[in-house]
């Protein structure tokens, strides 16, 4: 461990980029389409760290993992940079998405607007109970989960949202990979085992919390060391 | 950059951890958690890691931040180290938690499961709609936003998640850190400026799904080299 000390604890651009950068890119991408509305056409690392609490440095190597963005005396150019990361993302395409759940979660995230900025569209969402069945929630048809396998391959749909309770998280995670979808987001509280080639983001809404127990912790001594 | 060519990418265990290493000990716990339900006493950090796809140097490291947890010949003793683990995330204390808007996802954060067992209880509920103020949602009392400053107090809330239209984010923050409120969780799809000495933890569901197209186009080759 003791060789690294002094070094600076950022990545090299070098090698596959870590996910920790993939979710960088993704802030970097919000901030510069904050820049272009309010009538930035450049900006700079420095501007760009500064605007979410990074170093200049860390916005450098972030990017250098994908290529050269910049220019000298210039900075970046933000339209360029948000074409450039969209591209990276894979959100130059659109992305049909299904949801699976539409309980209180599932239709807060059909009316999420924040999807169709960035490309993604629920196009589908599935349901076990009847009486959900057949219905319009924000403008998405609600099919039963049966027909699940049908629905994805007609809206060739690769990405998933599981947000059924935890114990319907697998078999749900395992009907949607069946059915050829690619990446899944599972909000279920529980961990779901995945075939390789089948990429999971959990989201565990208590995560953020602990975020900050531990900083607000610490800063008032009560935490460790 | 090049000079960390071909160094490990792991952290060396000084120094503060990054907001990185604080995430991964919120994994560490979940599985920790899972492990003892399913009757495990004790585990190792490669069996940890592979849990969670992580190597066992990057869980060794990232404990050594907070100090000596591992037995020789027997690994971590899966208690001791959710103990330690609560303990450096300040969750071995109750934290209430207050939350400002009753949508969809404001009622779906308010059934959520997830949070109590991570020792976080959402104590109160704020809404401007008359309507909904005085309702009990999920056992959880709803109180007009104007009564913010004196039931946050009453209640010594000291994190609050944010859960209402992006234009009314920034407001909400200001008045929850003049109640003195100390970390936040902000779901609205917009970025919130705070003094400092406030965490804030910004939620973006859009983000996921990038991760997930990241990943997907580039390994049907999608995407960029």
């Amino acid at each position: 461990m003791s060789d690294a000390k002094d070094k600076s604890s950022e990545p090299a651009a070098e090698g596959p980029a870590p996910k920790a950068v993939v979710n960088r890119l993704s802030l970097y991408l919000r901030e510069l389409q904050h820049l272009v509305r309010d009538g930035h056409e450049t900006t700079s690392s420095s501007h760009l760290g500064s605007l979410l609490g990074f170093t200049d440095a860390q916005v450098r190597k972030d990017l250098a993992y994908f290529g050269h963005f910049g220019y000298p005396g210039i900075g970046y150019r933000c339209d360029e940079l948000i074409v450039a990361i969209r591209r990276i993302l894979g959100t130059d395409q659109h992305w049909p998405v299904a949801i699976v759940g539409t309980g209180n979660l599932g239709r807060a995230l059909l009316g999420y607007k924040g999807f169709g900025n960035q490309n993604f569209r629920i196009v589908a969402a599935f349901e076990v109970d009847p009486n959900k069945v057949g219905a319009i929630i924000d403008g998405v048809r609600v099919f039963h989960f049966d027909d699940l396998a049908a629905v994805v391959k007609q809206h060739r749909i690769r990405l998933a949202m599981i947000v059924v309770p935890a114990p319907s998280a697998q078999a749900v995670a395992d009907k949607l990979v069946a059915a050829g979808v690619e990446g899944i987001v599972n909000f279920a509280p529980v961990t779901i085992t995945l075939p390789e080639g089948v990429t999971q983001v959990g989201v565990d809404l208590a995560i953020e919390l602990e975020q900050l127990s531990f900083a607000v912790a610490r800063r008032k001594g009560e935490g460790l060391g």
